[in-house]
């Protein structure tokens, strides 16, 4: 049984001031014959003895500080902690009987972290043409124009009717959600406890979706004007909310004037090699017709960041695109870059992590406190580490491990089982191999519009989704519901999980006042935002969770079990011997702790969170 | 239970020829509804299904092929199977039950790899003042200097004598080693079977252990002449050996003429603030005879590779110190680089990893069989990816943990306890995280002139060295004996650990037979030099592992624990399901195998190596 040993990153046992942190680290036991740090200065290990400077019920805590690393904006540390007959070393993953792997140890960068604000929001996504329609004028009119390279009619569709797959209409269908329709469900938004937006891209483009963009400078003229973004911009920061933009920089449409395959103009690039434009893009050399397209999607062409005109429209100048929309009078509060990890110098995303720290510097020397958050389906350590994205789009370490163990699917929809334990130790890994700040400014989402909803996946068990979404607003990382999740909307894969908002039905849904609550107690409980993650107990259905910040200890039970379950719970972990265990959503009797432990039973199939309570 | 999947980057399961690797897998399973093949091109995760290939005994084969990454020169690449419950996930550390985290990842570096010699070799360490005086006419004689900035006389002791800690006499004592001493005892080396040699430093140097160069183009006066070395490096090289020099860049001693401590010039940086050499070292403006030394060691000022004719003079030069000794007449076969983390420009080792890439590449343009080797105490992972060192000083993923295991100390001499099961999970991180060319050129050793030797932390524990030494000579990774080791040298901590060689006692050695014995295994079985890594049973006190090439296969049994044990191996993972097992170290009886597996008794603390042989 290895030693309870403890670090967080959070002020109650981490400080950083003029490039020196002061850590701290608490154990059970006192009876080493060493605690120290470790550290690498000049990339070698350096051993510093630690103080003793406290204790907070049955745990002694550990101090000492020591400078930040001058050669690189991350620095790496380790605590180790030696008895008579070994030694045990605690990292961002957990205590280890050996030096643990360099990955795992804990990450501080001092020169780039998140923007404090993210943490504390809950976002909504929104897929504008689904969510609904404010201005009927604007709306596209059936056969007003064709997509697919002149080969497809635009669809238009009552608002509600079911969206075909792939194979049919896909992104020619138009319900008509616009600009206007979101400005009129703020303050339904603000009912439910949202405080951020996440908009899908809002840019000309002829599809749905818009990721097909054919003018980076104005808004979707079906969607409104750039006047109406403006107003939609100054209302959102009135109310205190804020608002993140889709940034489709790795690729345009081939209607857009640059790649022009229409030949609407004289200087596209497809039509015209000689043409300025034709650098922009990625050309076969002896095959002019041939171009590089988005994972051989031919519909997307490549953008060529090795061509400075490129650099200088999407990042680069004063009013590069990255700038516009982040200065007045659109003070957009961040960017969502789609693809990024994709993006680059041609194909094989040659010169990548160069281009990701280009765009983030980009937006942060016009607004230091914008968001950067990128898409990653896929593990993203390394563009985690605060040098190139505030956050991700949190699938590794979050929605593909909830889907796991949930609804026994993988990604490509293939099965996968997972326990508990196993749930655990991927969360933990994902969360340890990422500085603190960043960890909590990892978009988390159980569902996006790239993904099948998770209730239709859970095939509607309802018992499940609210463990899933109880997971979504206690855990580590910044929530984002996707729009309609508040009433029960379906969906499996895209675009049926783009399907039109419900409206009517919002005030009738159960769901609406189970997301309402959970919001209310995420905005609320500072520890749930910001507060570091213990791991009081897991076996291989049942997971006890604590976040913990300045006192407040926010507890989460998840019992997966179809029994329910007699737990003593060790809350001595978080200091506390004595006191009281209430329950913060429910009608649960509170519990009283005794000498460090707490016994409740945890119900069946479901998700209970405690307040934990000096008495 | 995990099934039995497997891959390795040897001849039998993956092939790479212009640009594009085939891998092949097999798995005792055959139901899978898909076997697939992850790589990331574009950073983006790709899935290609795989072929049924073929059987071996109850195993199925699956191939696929895909090219090489453009964009950089790692390809990671991993496994996933997929049946009616759940899925698997092979990568280079094992099977997992969702898709590995990236680090673990099969890796090849189609641009970089280390040259094949390096892992058909034994290698041995010698500390040339300790090995052998054979010029007692150019040895140091008493009082003929002084060292520590003239405080200390240098002190000659005889042969055989004790030499003294750190707070004796220290770096001034000498025995008399030199270069004509190792000349004279390579048909010593050769009969132990011996087929390389590295050096610790041979340049002109005031100490013994000669890691403060005051001239890097010539051999030490008291080692002997240049025209002495390069005789040597022929010889060697006439027999079919090789040679490896210690570089010693990141610091200079403080008497090296261009920081001249001692005032002996006119143009000593340490005096002469405006020398042409101020600008080598690192000099704090306000207070010119203040400057950054190794480790804050005065005496080891640090050099300032931001300075260009610091690089000139080190590397970049036709006729660099890199490229001079790499050329005839010394034709040198690698450089094992000293502290190499640590080098860059100035404290913290600014831009590191852009320095050893040009050193290696200042040594590979010379020849481009070099062996670029790394001296790391720690965890090498970032320099070990192929471009910039093909193998390190292996004390992360070898030395440290056989020393936990058997010794029960770790390298800062602190109390740890780790069973073989640990044991077998750090030595398997520390494999999978390098691409397989480096695993194999890693330099093993049990022990160091940096290091207590082991069997003295053993206490002398004949049983626990010989299990030490069979790892050393059949794991992954070029064995490399410090020098003395063969007849049972001791020594505790540095400087007792560079004892003098006890000529005389060689031929009565007990020891010099059972390494004579593993050294020839080692070099006739290709298995042992090249052969993939397949663990077949572990438990807390035993571990069971393969060498396997081209259907030679080498079994290894390492049994820690006080009792003799009856174990069943499933040898069917090699292919093998009928035959024999027989003994190549001992005199055990032959042991038939049946159904694919073969019951052994592994003897208390002791190894065995077994052949598999086809009957």
């Amino acid at each position: 049984m290895k030693p309870f040993i403890f670090h967080a990153q959070t002020s109650d046992y981490f400080h950083e001031k003029d490039g020196v942190l002061t850590v701290t680290i608490m154990s059970e036991r006192d009876d080493w014959q060493k605690v120290q740090l470790r550290h690498e200065p000049d990339n070698e290990e350096y051993l510093l003895g630690m103080t003793k400077v406290g204790t907070q019920g049955r745990l002694t805590l550990w101090q000492t500080s020591f400078p930040v690393n001058t050669d690189r904006s991350v620095t790496h540390y380790a605590f180790k902690l030696v008895d008579s007959k070994g030694q045990y070393w605690l990292d961002a993953k957990g205590v280890h009987c050996r030096v643990p792997s360099r990955e795992f140890h804990f990450k501080f960068n001092s020169l780039h972290q998140p923007p404090s604000w993210v943490s504390e929001q809950v976002f909504y996504q929104i897929f504008p043409e689904r969510f609904c329609n404010g201005n009927p004028s604007i709306s596209v009119k059936s056969g007003e124009y064709r997509l697919k390279e002149n080969t497809l009619d635009v669809v238009v569709k009552e608002w509600g009717d079911a969206v075909e797959g792939h194979n049919g209409t896909g992104a020619a269908e138009f319900f008509g959600g616009d600009l206007a329709g979101i400005h009129s469900k703020l303050d339904y938004l603000q009912d439910l406890g949202i405080t951020a937006l996440y908009l899908n891209p809002i840019f000309q483009s002829p599809s749905n979706h818009k990721y097909d963009t054919t003018d980076y400078y104005n808004i979707d003229s079906h969607f409104g004007t750039n006047d109406e973004f403006a107003a939609l911009s100054e209302d959102i920061h009135s109310r205190d909310m804020r608002i993140v933009l889709d940034a489709v920089f790795n690729h345009t449409s081939v209607e857009h004037p640059w790649f022009d395959k229409l030949k609407v103009t004289s200087s596209g690039a497809y039509d015209h090699p000689g043409s300025a434009y034709h650098n922009y893009y990625f050309f076969d050399p002896d095959n002019p017709k041939q171009y590089v397209g988005w994972k051989g999607i031919s519909s997307l062409p490549v953008l060529n960041f090795s061509n400075a005109s490129v650099r200088d429209y999407i990042y680069q100048s004063q009013d590069s695109v990255i700038k516009h929309w982040l200065k007045a009078p659109y003070n957009v509060d961040g960017w969502r870059f789609d693809v990024i990890h994709m993006l680059g110098e041609g194909e094989g995303a040659y010169n990548n992590a160069h281009y990701v720290e280009a765009f983030r510097n980009s937006a942060k020397a016009e607004n230091p406190e914008a968001y950067i958050l990128g898409e990653h389906f896929f593990e993203a350590t390394s563009w985690l580490q605060g040098t190139q994205e505030d956050g991700s789009m949190n699938y590794y370490g979050f929605a593909h491990p909830v889907r796991a163990l949930l609804a026994k699917q993988d990604i490509a929809y293939d099965s996968i089982d997972i326990d508990m334990l196993a749930f655990s130790d991927w969360l933990a890994e994902a969360r340890a191999k990422v500085p603190w700040l960043n960890q909590l400014s990892q978009l988390n989402q159980l569902d996006s519009h790239d993904t099948a909803r998770l209730l239709t996946l859970l095939n509607g068990d309802q018992a499940k989704q609210k463990l899933a979404l109880t997971l979504l607003f206690t855990y580590v990382g910044t929530p984002c519901l996707y729009y309609g999740t508040e009433v029960g909307l379906e969906g499996g894969q895209d675009p049926d999980n783009r399907r039109c908002f419900p409206w009517g039905e919002e005030g009738s849904s159960s769901w609406f006042p189970f997301h309402q609550a959970l919001i209310k107690l995420r905005t609320e409980r500072h520890s749930l935002q910001n507060g570091a993650y213990l791991e009081l107990y897991c076996d291989t259905e049942t997971l006890v969770f604590a976040r913990s910040l300045n006192g407040e200890n926010t507890l989460v039970v998840l019992n997966l079990s179809q029994d329910e379950k007699e737990l003593s719970l060790p809350v001595w972990m978080l200091g506390q011997e004595q006191g009281e265990l209430v329950e913060l959503s429910g009608q649960m009797k509170g519990a009283l702790i005794a000498n460090g432990a707490v016994d409740i039973t945890a119900p069946a199939m479901q998700a209970k969170i405690f307040d934990v309570v000096n008495r």
